[in-house]
């Protein structure tokens, strides 16, 4: 059987690689890699942190990715994980109460959190902090490291293949917009009538030598903000969600609203240096959660995965895999099913 | 007579065209254009609103320069020169005293400049300002336009030539420093002991459609901006001078502060797209008066023009030509004398 996969962002490479490894004839395809958000991502692992009022689903899925995620990344070299966990800290009396509607969440869904001090964590945080959170489960990857490693297992070519007996279609943003329209398309093909739309995200790129092992997420005066520290010395800042199309334009007052934020919370980014600011186009669909399955007897779709792409990645391969085998998947899939909006 | 320019930065390359036109057989070299002030600078021509306290000889020199920049201009095309003048803005009562010592000194100097609504010229300033002055002798220029004009003009080798009669010394920030230092000379080479040192200066490229047309320089709760917008869309933010050594770093608080203050200045900045963020190093002098003149019979020095490169290129070029010629330069070089410190 010989299977194309469209897309070669995260999600499409993890299915590549998982679908190769099973025996299958796969090749993937994409006339514009990493345009979409898996080269800007943080690569927050953070099922805990990212767990939402009503997205149920979408968690059992998360934490069983996390679950799969340090086999996953073994199986790739380094590539960054790292898991130390991740500090929610917050400043104001408004910011607390936002920690503690989320710890309450947490502790309903019986997820591992703990309330800390921050500062006895990371000392390097600002003194104006009055509380946090600590989710030790929740780690971090390096989104580029994982691209650069899968890349050197998957052969990506800017062209479809011929004729083959499945597509899988994991076009990211992209997947919702018709054949040949303005934008172009990774992989030269979509599947029209799918609600998935672009979201935009600014993430930044800073260097220095950070003093913090967690990822911290600040709740900052009502402003919220991420901060990812590497083991190269790169911190990833960033935060905002737009709906602006297509645009990848990064802005000045999103610059200077994160760069603003981050330095409150990590002083010490202040006189790192900046290295860059990108935009990036998650793929977000009606109810956050991703769409994965069957579409016709020789599509499969997989798509969608919104701000959690990296961390999906590897259940998403395997199931993906298993549905390419004909084989039970290891989660249910209905929540996911493509066809759930129609 | 043969003449060699060590530096293709805008001094180098003006000189090296100046002295072409005049019949001389000249070549530039540099193995590492665009790495100085020249390719971040911001264009502005403001001999008004640049002339600082007990800095006479280099107002009579940036005077002399600017009246030479509308034919200078005109000899390279289209470069982005722009007449619309330049507008100092202040906010608080501190910044307007700022303002009105510097009225002061322009009317003791015989300067043209006059009191001003600020908004009444540009209704898109934030009506936060209460006063401003206009300079409107103070123009502008693309330096990027300027720099790829010039090196159409004028060819650039990476090495040295064989045996010449003179060199010229153009190599800015890297002219103090001993051949083969770390931090790798212009040219390939350098008059030690110079006191020029390199200043550091974050420079932001920001690309919206701007509403202003003259050149802002805003005196904002104590900080200070200025905001250069072209005709092309592109807005150049700028401001900071650092003592940092050869580093081009551009820091997180660099980036943050500048795009706060322009935006504060100028509110439709927030929506434009940041384009680019760079630091570049002056060639700074004990006075911040350039270096202009023989050292030896062999040497002709032309550097540290620390902020006034692009304004003072022409100027710089002529005298220099005429000192190539063995004729009078229309201006006492006295005050630029290299060796006046020593």
């Amino acid at each position: 059987m010989r299977v194309a996969v469209q897309g070669a962002g995260i999600i499409g490479l993890s299915i590549a690689w998982r679908a190769l490894s099973a025996g299958l004839d796969v090749t993937v395809h994409d006339d514009n890699p990493a345009r979409g958000a898996s080269n800007v991502a943080a690569g927050m692992l953070a099922p805990v942190a990212e767990a939402y009022f009503g997205e149920a689903d979408l968690l059992r899925l998360s934490l069983a990715s996390a679950a799969r995620w340090p086999e996953f990344a073994a199986g790739l070299g380094e590539v960054g994980y790292r898991d130390d966990g991740t500090l929610l800290v917050g400043r104001t009396g408004d910011d607390l109460r936002e920690l503690a509607r989320l710890f309450q969440l947490y502790a309903d869904w019986r997820l591992p959190a703990e309330k800390v001090d921050p500062r006895a964590l990371e000392p390097a945080l600002t003194p104006r902090l009055r509380g946090g959170l600590l989710t030790p489960g929740d780690h971090q990857v390096d989104p580029r490291r994982v691209l650069a490693a899968l890349r050197e297992r998957v052969p990506v070519s800017a062209t479809p293949p011929g004729k083959v007996d499945v597509t899988v279609v994991a076009t990211g943003a992209w997947t919702g917009q018709p054949r040949g329209s303005a934008i172009g398309l990774p992989g030269g093909g979509a599947v029209v009538g799918l609600p998935v739309r672009p979201v935009h995200g600014e993430v930044l790129r800073l260097r220095g030598e950070p003093s913090i092992r967690h990822v911290v997420r600040g709740y900052i005066d009502g402003k919220y903000v991420y901060i990812v520290p590497r083991k190269d010395g790169e911190v990833v800042v960033g935060a905002t969600t737009a709906e602006r199309g297509f645009s990848t334009r990064v802005t000045a007052e999103g610059v200077r609203d994160l760069l603003d934020t981050a330095i409150e919370v990590l002083p010490e980014l202040a006189d790192y240096e900046l290295v860059e600011a990108r935009a990036g186009l998650r793929p977000g669909t009606p109810d956050n959660a991703p769409l994965i399955g069957r579409l016709d007897p020789r599509t499969i779709v997989s798509t969608g995965h919104y701000r959690h792409g990296v961390l999906l990645a590897p259940i998403t391969a395997e199931v993906v895999t298993s549905l390419l085998l004909d084989r039970e998947p290891s989660v249910d899939l209905a929540p996911f099913a493509p066809g759930r909006f129609s």
